[in-house]
């Protein structure tokens, strides 16, 4: 299953696209997409739009797998954040792309084995799982991944379940 | 020149059409898009960027109007809302259309020479300057009236500095 791990942003939106195919998981591809302040709002997230239409077209993911809407004490930021992130949720549902949502904590747990490990120590164990391919910069790409391997690793929890005899 | 006024939400998005063409203010169309919280909110997202791109097949706008982002109190509320409008301003992007965004008070100002006037004469006004055609609920409607009427008489204004001789 090729899962699509996003880190959603206005000015950077951070994606990884991670397969969990062969039974381990492997970074097949991962970046950023950027929009500039100078440009309009509409034209940053018609940006988005269309680069998320782009990599979907070309590597077709089955899921798509973020964060949940988070508080914050910034809502400026959140809001923008928000705005970005709905443009992609709205993305996804239109190519028809299973859309999965996890809490910053299942996120930490499903990585490091704690909910409340620092974001440090989560880029750490992102590399440890993925490989030295995830870039270190910016952190949005290590985030996507934790996000996307949150997911694989949910699914296969759930697959080994259905598997599993009733006792 | 044709105006539509926007009150993005993520269950209900008043709309309006407002033409100033002739001199004075027509409220060509108006209603609201609503989606029900039993769909996931990517459905529910692409319902609003589908009933967008219908309604500007239809009637044209040349101008979407919508109030800036604003601070709430309920940051939950907020990000909802923001992740509704984030998709109608990339719609609005995509289909080329002008967006000009207005503040609370510059509505309220422009409707009811007030920015501090109560939501409640903001709406009397605004049946008062269109007729009333204007439903009386939900209130989204008449938000969205006012916003519409508030970006017509700006780009009054805008003619009518730019038509005037420099003294």
């Amino acid at each position: 299953m090729l899962v699509l791990g996003l880190d959603p942003g206005l000015a950077l939106t951070g994606w990884a696209l991670i397969d969990g195919g062969g039974g381990r998981l492997v970074l097949r591809d991962a970046g950023v997409w950027s929009t500039s302040s100078d440009q309009d709002q509409g034209l940053r997230l018609l940006s988005l739009w269309e680069s998320f239409g782009e990599l979907v077209a070309r590597q077709r993911p089955e899921v798509v797998s973020l964060e949940r809407l988070y508080f914050s004490r910034n809502v400026s930021t959140a809001m923008a954040v928000s705005q970005a992130r709905g443009v992609l949720v709205c993305a996804a549902a239109q190519a028809g792309i299973e859309l999965h949502e996890y809490t910053p904590n299942e996120v930490k747990q499903a990585v490091t084995g704690s909910g409340s490990a620092p974001k440090q120590q989560v880029a750490k164990l992102v590399r440890l799982l993925l490989g030295d391919g995830v870039p270190l910069h910016p952190d949005d790409i290590s985030d996507a991944c934790a996000v996307g391997i949150c997911h694989q690793n949910a699914a296969g929890l759930r697959r080994a379940l259905a598997a599993g005899s009733p006792s």
